[in-house]
């Protein structure tokens, strides 16, 4: 089973590295962009049966700094066949 | 509107981050992960009409390295109202 993990910054918390980019794209002409946040991805595949709640644990445990992160999961169609 | 830009890196490319991520899920007693591949996630508000010329622009010139990433677009429902 395929598995993305989506790690973003919580709303608030200052976003240095999305500014960068923002300003890079202003630079280089780009209008018309309002805000910019740079998160993580984390695609695994897993054994199909693996559990929201294992999914949950790993991402509060390594995954993502819960402290000033947000992590949403995603299971992508199409699985890869494990069982 | 909302777009997000999925960064990761190519197939074959060998990626270290996802590897020392898989053996600390390891390590820490997930067994049942295959595969784990590391990416970035760029969230952006771009004024409603932006092209897919563009986005793709952005993204060729600043946002991957066309070397050794891919990159995908989503369009995000629940647009915010820019027009």
């Amino acid at each position: 089973m395929k598995v993305r993990i989506l790690v973003r910054l919580k709303p608030g918390v200052l976003d240095p590295q999305g500014r960068a980019v923002h300003h890079s794209l202003e630079g280089m002409g780009f209008d018309g962009v309002d805000d910019v946040r740079i998160g993580r991805m984390i695609e695994m595949d897993v054994v199909d049966g693996t559990s929201d709640e294992t999914l949950n644990t790993m991402c509060e445990k390594l995954l993502a700094n819960m402290v000033i992160e947000d992590f949403a999961i995603e299971k992508l169609e199409g699985e890869k066949e494990t069982a």
